[in-house]
């Protein structure tokens, strides 16, 4: 097997170790002559890895005992863009969201489906490429919504408010990256298929006592409550999705959890940012100081260069740089799997091209 | 590896090569070099899995040029119970729903919160043990709810009325299993576990012009028309689990298709209940008449067997045989996946327990 250095946005590198652990696992679960894909979700073997996965996850963000609890839940950061109105807008309430990328304007469009929806700052004039911070959120929100990083834009939220209402976060892209005092959101979400596993569940973090005050009239499957009260098994959930994601933080947390996750971030991004500034050739299309940690955005000054540098990274067995296309360029997508050296080789890579052109 | 003969009601068993095959895409996927749970969703290759699973969907059932659409979402039956009001039940109209067990039922207190929802018959009284038959459905009604097969109780909907308003159907646990006119039906749906696939994706195949008569504004991921004009891809989908059914589907497929499927039902389902009317200790709890293909209820006459039996099966290899609280005793689960052998394997147990007591 040729291994590639995948640097795709998402879904995205998980550890090699989590591949091999994942596909034992097809073919034979815990020793039980049962493949996974094959056990019924209320097996005493299956009911262990959810409740493993549940408080490891609450462990890793330091909120055990703090009154959370975590859910493996189906459907994408996009189905909780409609479980956070349901469970948190009042039936004449408002909400408060920070605009800063496709993601978190996709969370606008279904909060305005709702109801009152304010948007509080915004960078989409200037095509998303900073974290607005010159902002007030609104006393008489019913909640504030933002989005810890933008993906497709390659910028990161440095820095939290100190918001006066309920704080709900998309975390989808840089969750278990970087310490946080997490036990300043109400509610945090990330779609499993970057830092924690496949595509196909999500995370979600919330602290009970924020919920149960819309007087809404919730469907089941979108009610946080119901989720809760069954211990994440309100309906059969994604379990080879939840196993691999158990197997992805068990790594996480053998390999130093989150804090040493951000030391070898630093040093990734740190790595590659100072090969864009440095190098004639590269442009990075992010502010500065809201440079993501986990997704680089970078152009080629001279587009004659594209075609040599396309056909250099990836004879150098690099996958996935190419840009989205709301920015173009390249997208260079570093999460917690990805190892020093892939990094090193998109930069041995970049200083070639300088000196062959 | 000591494989199981597998009975679970679901997630539940799938063909052993098709373990084989998901096990290897998890550590290379077409030769790519990476993962299946690494590729993006946009990517080429599993752009062709996902149109392909589409196709073959729609193929199997004889729907192909017939104004149908096969989509492959996120969130189990339990999602559906809820976008089917959504798509389907007019501001000021109503539904009526047949109850014919558990998950019917799920799908009626869901549509409640929507609306004027009629139950127009119901088995309830009785445990659920048969399917009503007579019944007239309202013809003002937007559209009509049925379950063809109640996994729990044990009972099949042999044949379906000619509706006079739209027909919805949840096959979750027989789809894929016996020749129906699946015209008849204007939406379709099955979470993926038992018949088609791991648990995480579910089947939706929706007839086009069905859709956007409602008035109602549909929150995106609820909505069908979205998720056609995208092409099952608004939003990640549940990559490996859309994989893993098709690989279940291109096996269902190269062995002769659902005709080919439902005769071996048959006969696994006649060696079983054969088995259940010959042997004294044992009762089949479900109608004769309605017996499901895909799910044996019965029980034992006196229960002091039981010690010995569960015994006698677990020894012979045998797992997932204990019935649902809700009915007790077993229930052996035979989806298409499952070989007669393996029965045999359950028959001759209930044989040497009648001998040996």
């Amino acid at each position: 097997m040729n291994k590639k250095h995948n640097f795709s946005a998402g879904p995205s590198i998980l550890p090699q170790e989590v591949f091999r652990q994942a596909a034992d696992a097809v073919l034979d679960f815990n020793g039980s002559g049962l493949s996974i894909l094959e056990v019924s979700h209320r097996s005493k073997d299956f009911v262990a890895v959810m409740e493993e996965a549940r408080a490891l996850s609450l462990d890793l963000m330091g909120l055990t005992g703090q009154g959370y609890q975590a859910l493996f839940l189906q459907g994408g950061a996009s189905m909780e863009f409609l479980r956070i109105p349901y469970n948190f807008m009042g039936m004449q309430g408002k909400a408060a969201y920070l605009d800063t990328g496709t993601w978190a304007a996709a969370a606008i469009k279904e909060a305005k489906v709702f109801g009152h929806t304010e948007i509080i700052a915004s960078s989409k004039e200037s095509n998303y490429n900073f974290i607005p911070k010159d902002y007030t959120i609104p006393a008489d929100a019913d909640y504030f919504h933002c989005t810890s990083n933008n993906t497709i834009f390659g910028t990161q939220m440095k820095s939290f408010p100190d918001s006066p209402v309920p704080m709900v976060c998309d975390m989808s892209s840089d969750i278990f990256s970087r310490q946080i005092d997490f036990s300043k959101f109400d509610l945090i979400y990330a779609g499993a298929q970057k830092n924690m596993g496949p595509a196909g569940v999500t995370l979600v973090v919330v602290k009970e006592d924020a919920l149960g005050e819309t007087g809404r009239k919730i469907p089941s499957i979108l009610d946080y409550k119901q989720h809760i009260d069954k211990e994440s098994m309100y309906n059969t959930p994604s379990v080879f999705a939840v196993y691999t994601s158990l197997l992805t933080l068990r790594w996480l947390n053998e390999n130093g959890g989150i804090g040493a996750m951000e030391q070898r971030n630093n040093a990734k991004a740190e790595l590659l940012y100072n090969e864009i500034d440095r190098n004639p050739l590269f442009t990075g299309t992010a502010a500065t100081e809201d440079r993501s940690l986990m997704n680089a955005t970078f152009v080629l000054n001279d587009i004659a260069h594209t075609e040599n540098f396309d056909k250099m990274w990836k004879e150098a067995g690099i996958s996935g740089l190419t840009g989205h296309r709301s920015v173009g360029g390249y997208r260079a997508s570093m999460y917690n799997a990805m190892p020093i050296e892939s990094v090193q080789v998109l930069v041995d890579v970049m200083k070639r091209l300088e000196i062959t052109g």
